[in-house]
């Protein structure tokens, strides 16, 4: 096992047989001590924070894969914090794809003059780059064509995988009485045959959630889900 | 006649047969003195640029509206630095759509760990919010559509016109040896029947062009082109 990457959240090792193996350490991105899913500095360190977030990816990822939804995950080893992945390969230098119920964050911050705080947005996809001294700026269909990122097409596909997906961990949540504003996925293609997969995580870090109208914290929320 | 807007480069005029008049200033947008055409503030003020810039704008849309393209011109008073203009209503608050030609301004500093300076692109649009405070923020096809600003098929057209426009003012620049890098312009629509057209001007301060490898100053450009 050769360690490849160390990552602001996770450790990258290569597996022999050809798979990666994903560490999950306690860090959780944010600034000053606060967390915050959309930073993109590691803020703090979380006792737990690495098993609770691959415990809800595990859970995640494991529904998508029994609805066909082509992803990354093998399996995860809870107690050593592991998970298991196929090899992919990222759009560019890597894209992060957010799917957004509400409008809050940084779409608020960009469009308030047109929305207004929390107004429902449906399943409303968008782009980033992963830039961190542009602190990743959104980019669009065309110049992801443009710029030989993402084909028109494969942008249609990555859109329509988003909102599935992003619709299925919404009804999950919403079983459980908790209501998902937005989310942030990461997505690669297969190393094998070129196919569109999600990769990365599916944990509390990733996403803003709500329940009785508070926001719930990372740890916080993987626990309610999961119990 | 009464003035109803005071715009930072233009001043508007309401005419008393339904159409507005536009009145050209000496003032450019720039920051330091210096003059850059994508900026949100007037950085100078340069002796004869309303009338220069009116003559450019009257060379233009005269050609676009002989091509049977839709424009708010009527005619042009260039003694008087005033155009007489159709009613249009602004989409929103206002949109900025950019074309592309080479890589340079925004797009490269959003886009630099992708692009090279000065790279071909290929009448690229993009579309950004007129919004001073926070410095036209780009926004994408689907985001346009959902706060209501331009619907998917406006888009597409307004994507289109833009395009037959741009090439239309490359083409010509090229027939004088100069090379367009990229342009600004303006849309709204047509108070009588909603159709997209374009409005406001089209002159040095809206396009970034070089002649010989070396970038043109506005007055310089508007001579060279009207020569």
């Amino acid at each position: 096992m050769k360690h490849i990457y160390t990552g602001k959240t996770k450790d990258v090792y290569q597996l022999e047989e050809g798979n990666y193996l994903l560490k999950f350490k306690d860090d959780v991105t944010g600034e000053d001590g606060v967390f915050d899913p959309g930073s993109n500095q590691v803020g703090l360190t979380i006792e737990g924070a690495g098993r609770a977030g691959l415990s809800l990816t595990k859970y995640f990822f494991e529904k998508l894969n029994e609805k066909g939804i082509a992803t990354h995950y093998v399996d995860a080893n809870i107690k050593e914090a592991t998970m298991t992945v196929k090899p992919a390969k990222v759009f560019g230098k890597g894209l992060e794809v957010i799917c957004r119920f509400r409008a809050v964050g940084s779409f608020l911050r960009r469009y308030k003059s047109y929305a207004k705080e929390g107004q429902p947005l449906n399943a409303f996809v968008e782009v980033t780059l992963k830039d961190d001294e542009l602190q990743d700026p959104p980019i669009t269909k065309d110049a992801l064509d443009m710029l030989g990122i993402l084909s028109a097409d494969e942008y249609e596909i990555l859109k329509k995988l988003t909102q599935d997906i992003c619709r299925i961990i919404k009804d999950d949540l919403a079983s459980k009485g908790i209501e998902l504003y937005d989310i942030k996925l990461e997505f690669g293609r297969s190393e094998k045959d070129d196919h569109i997969m999600l990769i990365d995580e599916i944990s509390g870090g990733n996403m803003r959630a709500f329940k009785d109208g508070k926001y719930i914290e990372p740890l916080e929320l993987e626990k309610l889900i999961l119990s």
